[in-house]
């Protein structure tokens, strides 16, 4: 009998099917989207790093005696869903994608893991690393703008759909894996309280991302 | 001014932006095309060592004090076209393409470097090691093969049009880049019984991986 809370099992497996897509979908733009070799090896730099998480992520499911192909199964449709839905156009759509978009699905995997087990927390922290894709990402995008101001608007309407995708996606994977929706309120708390306060921190840390890529957060 | 032979050069050049385009293109076949999650992630394990190799030739070219984007350029028509080509149809031809397509290649890129300055050999049989890539496709094939034999006749064909495929990108290459060209030929040496010797030497390894597969080289 497996002794692994059936949520932390959950957490597990949708990130690591996150991951593992995370890496295809990042190689697919930038072989398609990139406009110079040296971006595309940049953004190929990223998705090989995703790839990396994956397997720390496969490894962890493994030793915790669980089929990672069974653990991720659940989570299929709904991340591949909401790739498909949001598929850039052009190489700043994807690059905005790999910031906002992987950023606010790592905010919510990283409050599911507040509460688990320290080596649970400790390997989702890890995981979830970002400062080489931010790097990256936020340099060009700021440059892209600042030489043709009109591709910010356009940009913030992206990440505004992007995130609006993502909590949709997020309410179906709520409502089908109970485990792991539990994770995101602590234990024995006020729970309207506790949701009220995880989006707060969600929205200020989206809006953190969005300023930094120097667009309006905005409604 | 740089020292290193512009062979040497273009052979650097053509093998990191070859790795790149492995790594991307496996990636996307992983995505499109693996029929469960676990070959999704094993194939996807191939595409990431393929980055790490793309990641060595950078960096030496770096270390050359070449800029790798403009050492890869030249060769970026010709790969992507031997790839548009042979875009794989489903997850067998993915499969073969990993392993007779990208061992042809790689016979043709140890062959360039064998009369290279040792460092350079070196780096080029670390980037082209493919133990990991052959046992998993070897296995996946000849399972697939002996479940349903009428497979093989299909494989066969695909495997001789990717060869084809590659010669013909091959030939274009080399009358565009005599330098390159020119590494394939052991200087001094009667030009065409040399040749003859190395299409030997490629015709054999091919035959021993179509055989591993489990399909007949012919015609």
């Amino acid at each position: 009998m497996n002794e692994t809370p059936p949520g932390v099992v959950d957490l597990l497996g949708v990130l690591a099917y996150a991951e593992l897509t995370a890496f295809l979908r990042l190689a697919e733009d930038a072989a398609l989207l990139a406009p110079t070799l040296t971006d595309r090896a940049a953004l190929g730099d990223i998705a090989a790093a995703e790839y990396g998480h994956f397997r720390l992520l496969r490894d962890r499911l493994s030793s915790l005696g669980v089929d990672p192909e069974e653990a991720m199964a659940p989570f299929v449709t709904a991340i591949d869903a909401w790739h498909e839905q949001t598929k850039p156009r052009d190489w700043y759509e994807a690059l905005v994608k790999a910031y906002v978009g992987t950023g606010i699905a790592g905010d919510f995997y990283r409050e599911a893991a507040r509460h688990a087990d320290p080596s649970i927390t400790e390997l989702v922290d890890e995981v979830l690393t970002d400062e080489a894709r931010s790097e990256f990402t936020v340099e060009r995008v700021r440059a892209a703008i600042e030489e043709d101001p009109r591709l910010s608007s356009r940009l913030a309407l992206w990440a505004r759909r992007m995130v609006g995708e993502a909590l949709s996606q997020g309410q179906r994977l709520a409502a089908v894996r109970p485990d792991l929706a539990a994770l995101l309120v602590e234990p024995g708390s006020e729970d309207l309280a506790e949701i009220g306060r995880l989006f707060a921190r969600l929205t200020e840390a989206h809006g953190k991302r969005m300023s930094a890529l120097g667009l309006t957060p905005g409604p």
